[in-house]
């Protein structure tokens, strides 16, 4: 043919073979089992919205960003570049229906045009959620629970969900009569684990304009150490007097508190240097660092925010959430050895002999399924040697050879792909021998 | 604010409030979980392709119902309008890495401009499964199979799987002298059980252009009956000496004794009068019929084809699938009442008091989500006639309610929101009780 299509992929998208695909699904499978167990609900949205909606709302940067044109019916239209905008706008319209609190989870995927770069897509997905309607600590508790138990879910064994109060940092900065230089100031400071005290130091006073003093007292932020108590009682000098210091003061003691009478307590780190970029926080922050892989940078961050959807209403809609980066995460578990290289779900492959006994192999991977076991039947009687290394690529763990010595004998064979030992066992207790060698 | 942007949606575009996405993701995550049971592994392409790759795939229909637009660097790029035409550019591209055979399952959205209408969308769930790279009735028998385990593991307790085989038709056209016709006579007959006997007869003759008396064999095909074996012997001599009919009734056969083998040839019906409109398929095909709900038509369909990728790739690529008609089931799920209508996936809701026993709910709720349950705590210590219209009006099943004069009981009231009965008992207990009211 001579008219054949070139098979090609738009730079910057990504097809996702079934090694990535696995993980990939058991991630996202395991966030929405722990957001569902503290009430969370799904909810989506559509992939385009009016271009109106989405203009402007992430900054310039992200409106350069945008997927943007126009329909067939001449509406300017374009593809959602996060699922917090949607939100807004989703909550807006529906704010009737849905009541406050309004708990909230959203998997879905994002489009942005940004430049491709290792480890940048320009579709990638977000795993958020949120409460919203509510001022209670009791969300922001929560939240830092949610984090936890979904980290403890996926396997990770060391991690520090470090927390802080953007209004710790205000307070501060109120007292130092710095209010006017925040923007300036917190992008210095969230530097502060990355390039150190001298640096930061040096950007406060030649960037954001403060003095040598003030410089030296914000740095002082990231010397309060990780002692949960310490670093509260070290806090109470930094804001005294500043009304809105010690508000975030008492609200961070207070997600302390109740996080610290559950097993995410033992995960809390709070640290006051943590500033988190996005102007939208207004109270607590969170920031999730695996101990292990500390250069990755934080996998799951959010924060509290004063009002969600003043955009698109006059209802006033402060909400508190976090967001999972599902690819770091992924890249984090690749890198520690946490995800089994296999290309295939089924653990048991049953190999396939002629065409006489097909409805007989059928009934067996049937009979197998039924009994609690992931079974793939080989559909083409090619030589067992090519069956088996089909196998091996794609990760089976067990092979079960029934021949014709086999189905007069009433046996079948094991195959253990691993260790390459087989076995012959009575077909009635093929299941029960197949679940035992897989550790179940 | 003045320049407050009206929240809205385009039109033919959905948003999915909790009470809809709870039974979607259900339907989606059970439907993976049966196809990983036999070894169908999930993959993921882009929502944009290059618009080369879409283009002429679908007919010119779908060509004009592409959203399609220039990006940012001046690429001619679309949304994909299903997820066939992405996996045939996926495994052309990627064959070598992937192997064969290689079975795959695609859950994604798809976008067509159709114009809107009741039950079609804009963008909709495509929720696919296939077997490539072989031409083993195997793969016939297994996809039969999937399909059958799917409605089980949904709770459909009565539906039928109807299969017809391509080449059982072609036969029939062929000993007929009517091959060059296929389309418009394949056409009419798939209107069998709409319109009835006489209308099909009519446009046969009318357009089709057949003789009276081919008119009445074709039309004799719907006339077989249900039972399989009389179905299957009355096709031997329809398709005699027509060396592609008796292929095609031989590969029904088989189809037919693989399945019989498990409890899915409970719910097989041989329809040969089903044709399925897509010229694509070559082989078996499939329909899947709801007993209760007959009207709704197919919720699962496909069939077998003989080359996924010509367009793409010379290696030839014979394949089998279906797919599952996510919103046509949803539909037919909630009109058979087998959806429970609930906003929350948190079966318990613990109700706030004042913000003294914070910290103590915290940990409550936190040991009833260790206990098993799901367990949304209620962030505001509103007044109690409020959270329980709350957890009414989400549909939680128990109120947690733990007052002060509990705390100093060491006890709880369980609150049944279905009955209004309430209960008290020892806090240690309230998990086992919670969880034996749910019936767990």
């Amino acid at each position: 043919m001579n008219d054949r299509i070139t098979p090609r992929r738009l730079k910057g998208f990504r097809d996702m073979l079934p090694e990535a695909m696995m993980p990939r699904e058991h991630v996202i499978e395991t966030a929405k089992a722990v957001y569902r167990s503290y009430g969370f609900s799904p909810i989506d949205t559509p992939a385009l919205e009016f271009s109106e909606i989405l203009l402007g709302k992430g900054g310039d940067e992200s409106d350069k960003q945008l997927y943007r044109f126009e329909d067939a019916g001449g509406r300017d239209v374009a593809l959602r570049f996060d699922l917090t905008v949607p939100l807004a706008r989703f909550v807006a319209q529906h704010a009737g229906d849905l009541g406050m609190p309004f708990k909230r989870y959203h998997v879905g995927a994002v489009w942005r045009g940004e430049r491709p770069q290792r480890g940048r897509y320009r579709e990638f997905v977000q795993c958020d959620f949120d409460t919203i309607g509510t001022g209670s600590i009791a969300a922001d508790i929560e939240t830092g629970l949610v984090i936890s138990d979904l980290l403890d879910a996926l396997g990770f064994e060391r991690f520090s969900i470090r927390i802080n109060n953007r209004r710790v940092l205000a307070g501060l900065l109120d007292r130092l009569g710095l209010a006017a230089s925040s923007v300036p100031v917190l992008r210095a400071l969230d530097k502060l684990a990355k390039v150190g005290a001298d640096a930061v130091r040096a950007e406060l006073v030649e960037t954001a304009g403060t003095t040598e003093a003030q410089a030296d007292e914000i740095v002082g932020l990231g010397g309060l150490g990780d002692d949960v108590d310490t670093v509260l009682d070290g806090l109470g000098s930094l804001v005294v007097g500043s009304e809105i210091g010690e508000r975030g003061r008492r609200e961070l003691i207070a997600v302390v508190e109740g996080m610290q009478r559950t097993p995410a307590g033992g995960r809390l780190v709070v640290d006051v240097a943590t500033a988190r970029g996005l102007d939208y926080y207004t109270g607590t922050v969170y920031e999730t660092y695996l101990d292990d892989l500390p250069g990755i940078g934080s996998i799951c961050s959010g924060g509290r925010y004063d009002d969600l959807a003043s955009l698109y209403t006059s209802q006033r809609l402060p909400g508190v959430g976090a967001s999972l980066g599902v690819d770091r995460l992924l890249a984090a578990m690749e890198e520690l050895g946490m995800t089994r290289a296999a290309r295939t779900p089924a653990e048991v492959l049953v190999l396939m002999f002629g065409d006489e006994r097909l409805a007989d192999l059928v009934a067996l991977a049937d009979g197998l399924r039924r009994g609690g076991l992931a079974v793939e039947l080989f559909p083409d009687a090619r030589k067992l040697g090519n069956q088996l290394r089909y196998a091996d690529r794609r990760g089976h763990r067990l092979a079960v050879i029934v021949g014709e010595t086999e189905w007069e004998a009433g046996t079948a064979q094991i195959k253990d792909l691993a260790t390459g030992e087989s076995r012959e066992v009575r077909r009635p207790e093929l299941a029960a021998v197949c679940r035992e060698a897989l550790g179940r």
